[in-house]
């Protein structure tokens, strides 16, 4: 069974988190706009146009034969019962899901920490806007968000636990993508912030070191951060 | 069976998406926040602090017996299952999740109209930002995701489909509310937008029609729109 990834080429964004699910699972995928010669981004937005039945709003989008499926955590619903990344009964099910959808919301703040005033606008037209976005980001929301998590952590049982007990999920998969991408978008208040969520860095150690992330990282198909992408290191947001 | 809903008393919010689901299913339940004496915020707080394995992050909350769900997509997937405000198959589950998930992120994005720079500020202290981001709502945001709606429901067959198929699913519920607001908060701008997409209006009336939904807004369960929720109307961000 192959899946066709549909998401922009040269950045991780919420495409990421699709990426990570697929490749723990040891799925086979076509990353299409990543093609043989070079970042194809008229072969993701072809999808947008396509007739059918269940039209995506915005990549990433997941072909499955028949099926085209969109929205991040719906796409990560959807792998998580066929390849094991989420409990197989209902109650961990939604609650997998419930981890997914807090981690959307935390990652939609991020993006709006460089953003304030929409995606119509670059960064560098909203400058001014996104000091002050960050600087109540890195006091308030990131360790509000962090220390959530550090809670969820805390009461499961045991060190090899996951976010939604002991076999790992694509939250956890999520969830080390957030920290991995806070760590180089917002390295100082990331530090302080991890300082006080030992079981959150715990888990990010973890996840890296599956041995089909570990590989993925190294490889050719992890495409580095960048200041196109949901997570950007502006040094002046990462200030006081 | 009696669930029990934890959101903000005095505000529709993202809670309503949950009321609306609640109302059409003609489920009985206790919106704790509106208590028997006025607005009891402690008891809507209360959720968030409780010992649990599922701790919620935020409102809305459901209590449904032992279980805790949160997330208001993710309480939708619940309650979807439940009271067939959702296809059967996997498919229509997924799909009409896809739709609802498109819609959380047009909520997200009225909201941002008037707090670009965050929760953490009042609208007063932002106002000159929000100007400029409801600006490019209105220009470019608006009519994109109506007309996304638009196209949706240009594919279902016959004037009495929903979103998914011949059948009232939550995502038109959703859509419901996020017309209703959008009229309250940009009466111009929205007017403007519903010329092109007869469709959307159509299922709006529809809904509206619904026997369960006619009742429910004219109780006084329906929280009137006000300036503290997701859509509030300010003049100045509904001109030009």
């Amino acid at each position: 069974m192959t899946y066709t990834l549909y998401y922009w080429p040269t950045i991780q964004g919420r495409g990421e988190f699709v990426r990570l699910a697929l490749e723990e699972a040891g799925a086979d995928y076509d990353d299409v706009g990543r093609g043989p010669t070079g970042p194809d981004f008229a072969a993701v937005a072809a999808i947008l146009e396509e007739e059918t039945a269940c039209p995506p709003f915005a990549p990433p989008v997941l072909r499955d034969g028949d099926r085209v499926i969109a929205q991040t955590a719906n796409i990560l619903l959807y792998l998580g019962a066929r390849h094991g990344l989420a409990p197989a009964d209902e109650a961990g099910r939604i609650w997998t899901h419930q981890l997914q959808l807090t981690l959307a919301d935390w990652v939609d703040e991020i993006h709006d920490t460089h953003h304030p005033l929409g995606p119509s606008l670059y960064y560098e037209d909203q400058k001014p806007e996104s000091a002050r976005r960050a600087e109540a980001f890195r006091a308030e929301r990131l360790p509000k968000f962090m220390g959530y998590f550090e809670r969820v952590l805390d009461a499961v049982t045991g060190d090899v636990a996951g976010l939604a007990g002991p076999e790992l999920t694509y939250a956890d998969l999520s969830l080390f993508q957030v920290v991995e991408g806070l760590r180089y978008a917002f390295p100082r208040a990331m530090a302080r912030a991890e300082r006080d969520c030992p079981r959150v860095t715990a888990l990010h150690a973890r996840v890296r070191a599956r041995p089909r992330i570990a590989v993925y990282l190294e490889s050719e198909r992890r495409i580095p951060f960048n200041e196109d992408g949901i997570f950007r290191h502006y040094p002046e947001l990462d200030e006081g």
